[in-house]
């Protein structure tokens, strides 16, 4: 398992969710960065369990910050960050390392690690431990919004509802005030509706989060194995249920002419700007100074109330399976910050790289 | 610039479009492959240009081996694989640091490295550098032949003309029988008219190309962070061109219900299969054992034969442009070896994680 | 700061002398190692500040495993170490931050953090961290353990009292039965004299530790950049107060002639040996079999009770310095089996690359 | 094997001793450097085999530089190095894998590579791939250059002659103009003396070699992993012959009190500096700015003309054994600019860490 992001803001995680909590080591961030762990909590807050349409399970997700801050800023030492797990029922899982779910990585973390792997609740696989991402990228939020750098993050389609026209105050303003995380209230609406539907019928359902990082200099990313998409593409397809990544018209641009696609260049202020943006921010792995949009698809929630046939290991037999414990019915919604997260984390990643961002703050 | 891929099976690659060629050092190669530099040649001569429907570059891109094979077979020393530009017309591209090429790298590059890249024919940013990437997925996928593992690739998407049915046969014997590179001989047809059309225009397509992996045993991959999600999608997103990379049923997963999305379990031969692949071969980031499928989608080619209007960044005045040099009308087409390469890279490199490939082979 | 070692057994540290504890994440580990806190206790008892000759300060240095360990067995995901720090006196080192003391890292620290660094008991520079990197050993020690490989360390020279003739048994029987570590008692005694001197004096001694790694198979080590040398030294180095490693006769072989140096091959048992070893047991930066054999230069304790002479970086002016707080009069006795940690980690980060260690244990 | 240096100015070596040559690519080089094949060529002359007292191979050792310099000035894409073997008896080491040299790397590399290995002269294992490393180094020398760093190097000691007193001037102006590489005139002579009884007697010689860095700015160096010490301790342990490593006083600190190795601070120009540099430039393993001083010891070249005994792995018969083919009778006569590069190597690896050197030159 390889729970380490990263090349000069490294983060390294660990923890299980059903196990004594959830952390990370944090090593490369500038020293001088006041900080608190309110800080933290704010974006950790944004992803609790326990909201509406969200799983039932209730954490206070109270983050510690262990080491890396001396009189409020970061020393330029690692930061170790840790989260207790606190309402943890074991007793729900017992029985899935033999009466695999469908969907999820009950037989290949078996397989993988001869059996030894803490299966309660999915252990180190569970979307638990990206709270410690979210924490992480919490600090390189802080980090960026120094520089005026903004993420922005929304579900931009549910099921068969999408927003195609969604402004960036429209999502500043409204992804955080409906629990769809929709940047369109109507929307947001009919979304609501698909999953009371889906809840009623012991579904889930699958989303795309689309998320927007505007004024990142231009200049940052490294071509071609660090390019922009890479760092961001490789840090979203590490998290749970993640399908898919695609950056400005994305998997759309399959279907459009060069002449089309291509944005013109602009002068502005004295510097270059594009006209559009169908390139979603970057050239050649290279920021333009242009929004970077991307969007990540998620699959919907393995674990579905409905009755399920699957294959008991032991007997080799097939048998009814009802997942119990307690689960999202669109593990995205609950994903935008973490999307968020990653998005701040590749993005500081790749400003230290570039040397845009200083290893001492003044 | 970053053009180091993977962690134990690690490529190195350098070179420009217009200078003396491209190569690379591959560190990590098991000892005891038998290899020669036709094995290599047979791959490189898939993405050559100068085929039908493609640039009218000659090259006749002669890979050399100059270290790391001693008796026909690899020593487990690095192996330093080396190409030599023939066919260079360096004049064709003279102006474009003063008047960019509209979604190209010309800006992003000249801006990052203080305009001393080489801007001739885009330079290390050339697509040209993939040749040095299928030179070493050559090696990769001799690799994986011995352990039964196949990568197939085609186009399955050229603008409005798609494949959804093509088997695995179907791709193992058309995709490299039309120029194309479609496993549907009628689909190819129709998608030769569109190139035709757009030639005619002087306009580009985007597309996107399906890969499958097949036969990869279970338990390959390092969640999360080395998910095979994550290698495949980080080594894809540094190609030029790629906008987009999905898996399984990748963006079209945000649309299903988790009751559709599963994939039910089965025993099969004493092990463990799945009834459907929705989940495109792995689960928690770790191969099932069923085919990996996933997606590229890239863009129109930047570089087209009409007029464009673009800013001069001298005079900082919009002029026409017109793009001289050669061109692919889509990139994609020749791409699909390259994503077969990028596919067999990420494989060896996590199956040498996971132990399932020895250091000597005997 | 950096304080990730290993590239497959990887460890991250974290923590301060005087914040909340000391910890570290370790990555890596195969799955299925029976592993308790007491195993760790075990080692970490051996570094305890506390006991005779050493540092008064009493740390209970209770090892917490936060994750990565489900049924008393190692899961394959990441290990949260932690200590907490319990008996700190912050008050000790107010001033160090005006009055640097000479020999420490209180005005390179400050210099490089822009004066944001945790100054008291040096931070994150303090040797307190190595308890995290004890206990990380502790875990590759028990690794290594299965394979019948075994670690030993013991101070060889402290001052001037050398011990050249110490058979592995009397470091086994002898090093942590007297508080110098030594593997000669009557050594040991003029060793004690030595320290109880310049404990008089107010002075500190330096020391050398040798480290034997017995048992390792043939194979291991990947020349050059990861050479067991390489490895060993760069991990060594990373230390606290050393100044030097040399393997096999070391700094002494610049006076040997080849003809003494190079060790005549013989066969035992079918394998391959050498009738000396010279060479300290790697030929080509890979293991021979034959026992790695290495010594680590520590440097006197920077912190002595003598009054010195140093520059107010306030004032500008010289002043007196009475170092005040809680200080080792020779850190390399505690540093033995901080050595042998580094020793235990190198090489299970070395046998994990030569795929000597499954992934799974059986 | 692994023939990758440097973490931000990355290393990748390649070639054999008696293959078609040894090269590297270089990552991260800033863009904007001046560079021309004569700068490469001065360095890699120093090195040359040919030269008085050092093996009688003729290689012209003409370096390519085959991509990332445009227009003289490096572009900031990988740089690829590349030089000819042209001077190649291959038949002189035709029988060494059955017969071992002893001191060599036959056995250990055969063992690890099941017998693939390239073992004419060595293959990878040869020191002619050092040359790949001076060519590297000697870009990070223009480098440091630029900023007032100059790195010295001499052979302080050759069996039991002993420069001590060595002043930068001495070394500056003499190192080079005399065969043995010594600072000191006098002493070069005596050490002349001993390489002509050895060479007399079929012998050869150990030696050490001191080096200096002056002039880096404080600050530099990422404790502790990424340690000033860690870093070149790990490059020049990768060197073949290198059996230690030791910074200022280095082993002799065993030996000294705390009050005698603490260098005291005083104030000069406005910044600090120590009245004597007993540390070797480095606390807490960052620079002070005062000189980096390191030791490089080399054990005595193995192969040497006097018969020795040793084992017939196929027979499993002790026989004699006379090393052919050409050799160094004290491998660190040419090994003073390849500790110089790593040196340099190393120091431009941290300094772009921190960010002390900017990704494009002015």
């Amino acid at each position: 398992m390889n729970q380490h992001y990263g090349k000069t803001f490294e983060v390294q995680l660990a923890g299980e969710s059903h196990g004594l909590g959830v952390g990370c080591i944090i090593q490369g961030c500038p020293a001088g960065l006041p900080l608190t762990e309110g800080d933290i909590q704010n974006e950790l807050d944004k992803r609790k369990p326990g909201q509406t349409l969200t799983t039932p399970r209730k954490e206070e997700d109270k983050v510690q910050i262990k080491s890396g801050v001396f009189e409020g800023k970061t020393t330029g030492a690692p930061i170790l960050l840790w989260i207790d797990n606190h309402d943890v029922q074991s007793q729900s899982y017992g029985k899935l390392n033999e009466v695999p779910r469908p969907g999820h990585a009950d037989v290949t973390a078996a397989e993988k690690y001869g059996g030894f792997n803490d299966y309660r609740g999915s252990g180190a696989f569970s979307a638990r431990l990206t709270a410690a991402l979210v924490a992480a990228g919490a600090i390189a939020k802080k980090l960026l919004k120094r520089q005026g750098i903004e993420i922005l993050g929304h579900v931009q389609q549910l099921h068969d509802v999408k927003v195609t026209d969604a402004t960036d105050e429209a999502i500043r303003k409204n992804a955080y005030s409906n629990p769809v995380r929709c940047a369109d209230p109507k929307a947001a609406k009919a979304m609501q509706r698909r999953l009371d539907e889906a809840l009623l019928d012991g579904d889930s359902l699958g989303a795309v989060i689309e998320c927007r990082v505007l004024n990142v200099p231009s200049g940052v990313g490294e071509p071609r194995a660090q390019s922009v998409e890479s760092v961001i593409g490789s840090n979203c397809l590490a998290l749970p249920a993640v399908k898919g990544v695609e950056f400005g018209e994305g998997f759309a641009a399959a279907t459009m002419k060069g002449s089309q696609h291509n944005d013109a260049y602009l002068e502005q202020d004295g510097g270059i700007v594009t006209k559009t943006n169908h390139a979603g921010g970057t050239l050649g792995g290279i920021t333009t100074g242009m929004p970077i949009v991307f969007r990540v698809a998620f699959k919907p929630t393995s674990s579905i109330a409905k009755t399920q046939t699957t294959l008991n290991v032991a007997t080799k037999k097939q048998e009814k399976l009802n997942v119990g414990g307690r689960h999202d019915p669109c593990v995205a919604l609950r994903a935008v910050p973490i999307v968020q997260a990653m998005a701040a984390l590749s993005i500081v990643d790749l400003m230290l790289q570039a040397q845009k961002i200083p290893r001492v703050l003044k």
